[in-house]
């Protein structure tokens, strides 16, 4: 019989060329944890992520199962050894705060029913160095205040197609978004979505059209425009890499 | 006639060899300031910072001066012009926000009256990947309320030597450390110590000794021990590096 086992792992996006590539699992985040579990467990193991992040994307709560027969190791509960061997073996800028069993059935990215992401940006005029790798540094002034009203538009459920880099397709780009929170504090802004489901770069295409709105660039009700048109080209730019996190998935 | 001015500098000092290190400029922050400012002024700048910082430390708030007889930059004030080209040329682990003419008679090392530095320690049993440069990762259990209690037995004017890797000088080895102020959240430690000045490693050891203290393997009282035996032996070892941070220097 083989046992379902759940992980939260975080991970500094910084060196890996994301979750998990098409076409290869060389220096990816999936392939750095199926190489070490395989070791450990001395059989080939594969596992499920909850979604893929993309290249420099960071992590605080990805989770992922995987099954093996064993439910020990020398003796030890395997989540119990796991948590520690993987501690030991994974590189430092990727940690698997928690490992347990998980019911039979559950998989990380068909059972996942929201996630929440967080984009931070560094608003100050001068970098703020140890941020320079985990916001996307921004000096223009930018009105919080409109872009909170611009992200009120996009809560509800929409096509959220001109928000993504999706390719025409038959699967639905039908997403909800719950709740959007933009707060800022000594000069850092921090921008937190709440969904059902995200499309390819939705998160940091809709930043990157928060970001428009704050400079003055676009009105708030601009968006209202882009999802009606469902035309991308009247959306912002994209928001680099760097300054996204996926804060967690809820099941 | 030669103007001075003051910068306020910030770095992450992961990749550097220190502020200074004896003997030779390469790879330190002041070897990388000089270098870009001598090209930007075409003379030859030396600066003074407020004090030497160790391999791998970081500051939020180093201050060093230098003196030019130049007052533009291309019919630009110096300041401003100097925060921006800084900005562009200098790398990104190292940045400026502040500079600006100071009284002819200031120096950064000669005038600063008290410094504060910061010690991060991440208590979490398996480390924060985003704090792995920032903080040390000591997942032991620690007891705040007597690492306070030992903290309090430092306060005040002592000869701080056996908290130093201080050789035997003529130079005083008497200090005021006039607090220590010890916080936790979210498993995050971090003691902020305000004092007239400090010894080579003084920082770092008093920070190993309150972490013996807070084991368990050090009682509080300890402290005064240490300090009437003069005897560094009996200090606790030196945390690492990378948790330690410059926050201000005051003037």
């Amino acid at each position: 019989m083989k046992y379902n086992y759940k992980m939260i792992i975080q991970y500094d996006g910084t060196r890996y060329d994301g979750w998990q590539k098409q076409g290869t699992t060389e220096n990816t985040i999936q392939g750095k944890l199926e190489n070490v579990l395989s070791r450990i467990l001395e059989e080939e193991i594969k596992i499920h992520g909850s979604g893929r992040t993309d290249t420099g994307v960071h992590a605080y709560g990805q989770v992922a199962n995987f099954h093996t027969e064993k439910t020990e190791y020398k003796g030890e509960p395997l989540e119990t050894a796991l948590k520690k061997l993987l501690e030991e073996y994974l590189p430092q800028d990727i940690r698997v705060p928690v490992v347990k069993r998980a019911g039979e059935r559950f998989h990380s990215r068909l059972n996942a029913r929201s996630k929440k992401y967080i984009y931070y940006i560094d608003n100050r005029e001068i970098l703020n160095p140890f941020q320079r790798k985990y916001s996307y540094h921004c000096p223009d002034i930018l009105d919080i205040t409109r872009m909170k009203e611009g992200a009120e538009f996009l809560i509800g459920e929409h096509d959220f197609a001109p928000f993504s880099s999706v390719k025409k397709t038959k699967k639905s780009t039908v997403r909800t978004i719950y709740h959007i929170e933009i707060k800022e504090e000594n000069q850092e802004i921090q921008i937190e979505i709440h969904g059902n489901g995200f499309l390819y770069h939705m998160v940091r295409i809709i930043t990157g059209t928060l970001i428009e709105i704050g400079k003055g660039n676009f009105l708030p009700e601009d968006i209202t425009n882009i999802l009606e048109k469902k035309d991308k080209s009247y959306a912002g730019p994209m928001a680099p890499a760097h300054g996204l996190f996926l804060k967690e998935v809820e099941y």
